[in-house]
């Protein structure tokens, strides 16, 4: 469907210092339709960025806190959404490294630049401004920039909320690119393709000719496998029961295909037995327990090391024994694919125009945005891996 | 108490190719007390070595074998036993790396050098000789070297079986090095001194400066201590419920204590609370999952990185959430402290000879070979860190 691209060029904004009056998409209780409807976005405070959005997508996270499967995350009126590429309508006071008619990805896992954590190359933990589901309001007053027409406040989601034409981020969270790069695709660095992507590179740091098992095939997985083959890996396993993903999966570098549904052994056992007595990387993109040790015995031990990038619902406990650590395979998770968003998206942009990382495959399907529920609707049913809303 | 040493002087040995009949530590049920009597050992297999123990001292590991904690692993008679030090009485066919007279160190871990894992860099595991607690034949023919006196079969532990004046060892279970160096203290190579201090060298690879928590102030939990030390650790916190354990500590470089006992908070909150929020390491060396868990919480997110040491009974589960691992901590097993013992161990005994890592707080008592269940009621009581045995 062709909804038409919005044109870039920077238009001086007169609406700087106002409440910007626009559309968005509303969630008002667990699961209920996302109501499109006028709200009020407030000028940014000190060091924050108003952004007219002008692309956004949907994750699997958005799905969860629609669904409000957290009830200690619940929080309504409010709006969603976290994966989006947009335009800076104005910044506030003390914001420097961006300007009206920046081109900006938001990104949820800030990067204050200050903190012990920010300070540190080991991580892409912020003290000030990681992602926290349970935060619904800015940290500048612990307020809302987003109400209602009639003034009731409507709640921040992962510091982002980008299911709205427009929305205010700390400056923490959103980050300037080239003004050359493709926004629509850049929304996908947003949090997806930047999560796998970067769970290869940073987190797991594949070698070249290594082998790979990705259980997932969702745009995660894919950007998983995307960023393996980029590394250089040799083989590299995906693991779905949906076969309709192993198509795409082989645009993206996949080069061995395992249906669970279709073994009759454990999916670690049918791993080891095509592999040197396993992969040398396994990442759970799925977020259940039982993939997640299917993963972990699916590498190989002494080295083996699995990359947790699936939400799990708490308090579950991880299906391992300690002793099992014993047998030298490692587990560690990975948020936003240990991406220091500030520092290193616009390298990341930049990595996808020059075709070293290709993103085409990610969005398969696009929407205006007032048919938002429709997209909700494609991703719970497996059909599409990103579905690209036009503001 | 002086017990007086043996001579090291090489001497020819006219056993070479014959019976040996000597005393051995006997294990006859779980928890009964080991008995000295004669048994007989056959002559090394291709690729073993029979070695003259002089020295051997008891880890937890025998501890909880003798008392048969885990069924699975129970097989009796059994000579226990897995550090020490000695001399090789003979040779098996095509061994050509230790020769009659040669001062050598027994290792559970082995190292055949050519599987897989032996062949890596990242693993110090071996698929043809790793430790196996459900091992007790030697892997040549699956048959013991260990007799009774009427010819019944006397099992093997751990690929070493010490508790013996003489035993048998696959040859990469067993590895020599330099004369010169103090057989009494190479014994603690052997097992616990190399598991604590390779943990804080090779496993978590302490840095300059760093902090570290050590749980659990026996001999490897100080072994740790000692590694993070010679390492420069800034900062070497020491928990213990044991207060008698903080004394010794000092010697080994613990810069700070903490008795669970005496706190109204959470180790790991106390620990949050006098670093910057949380060490950069932590060692579980007592085998315990609340422990475990202290531990991990313990560490700094973003970077945190805690090692397992201590056994844990199966098939309890890690006390873990999969989201946890989501805030930057890590955890990693770690077997005989990722040494590889053919590959490192001489060295390590050199940078002992050399000062560079000091052992003289390790063996708090030594005792006659005859007295071994005194020894082990030491140990049970936490009255020693090592009993040296003089075989």
């Amino acid at each position: 469907m062709d909804v038409g691209y919005h044109s870039y060029e920077t238009e001086p904004t007169h609406t700087a210092g106002k409440v910007i009056t626009c559309k968005a998409a509303v969630a008002w209780g667990p699961g209920q339709p996302l109501v499109i409807e006028d709200v009020q976005v407030a000028p940014p405070q000190k060091m924050e960025v108003r952004v007219k959005i002008l692309f956004t997508s949907i994750c699997h996270t958005d799905l969860s806190s629609w669904k409000g499967e957290n009830e200690a995350q619940r929080a309504y009126p409010r709006i969603l959404g976290h994966e989006a590429a947009g335009i800076v309508e104005s910044v506030g006071e003390g914001v420097e490294d961006m300007k009206i008619g920046d081109h900006v990805i938001p990104f949820f896992q800030g990067e204050c630049g200050t903190c012990i954590c920010c300070r540190s190359q080991k991580t892409n933990l912020c003290q000030k401004f990681g992602v926290n589901p349970l935060k619904s309001v800015m940290v500048n007053d612990g307020k809302t920039r987003f109400s209602t027409m009639d003034g009731n406040p409507i709640f921040h989601f992962l510091n982002t909320s980008t299911f709205s034409q427009y929305t205010v981020l700390d400056s923490a969270c959103v980050v300037k690119i080239d003004t050359k790069a493709p926004l629509e695709k850049m929304s996908l660095l947003s949090c997806g393709v930047s999560t796998g992507v970067g769970a290869a590179w940073n987190v797991a740091n594949v070698q070249p000719g290594s082998s790979v098992a990705i259980f997932g095939l969702g745009a995660v997985g894919l950007a998983v496998a995307e960023g393996a083959r980029v590394r250089g890996a040799s083989k590299i396993i995906g693991v779905d029961i949906n076969p309709s993903k192993f198509f795409k999966g082989k645009a993206v570098g996949i080069t061995e295909f395992i249906n669970p549904k279709d073994l009759d052994v454990p999916v670690h056992e049918k791993i080891g037995a095509i592999t040197e007595g396993g992969v040398d990387y396994s990442f759970e993109c799925v977020g259940n327990l039982e993939v997640l040790r299917e993963a972990f015995l699916s590498t190989h031990t002494g080295w083996g090391l699995t990359v947790l990038l699936g939400i799990h619902p708490s308090p579950m406990l991880l299906p391992l024994h300690p002793m099992e650590l014993f047998n030298g395979r490692q587990i560690v998770g990975s948020i936003f694919g240990g991406f220091k968003g500030k520092t290193q998206l616009p390298k990341l942009a930049e990595q996808c125009m020059c075709g070293t990382l290709n993103l085409d495959e990610f969005i398969t399907h696009e929407l205006p945005f007032h048919n938002i529920n429709e997209a909700f609707q494609l991703l719970i049913e497996g059909k599409s891996l990103r579905c690209l809303l036009h503001l």
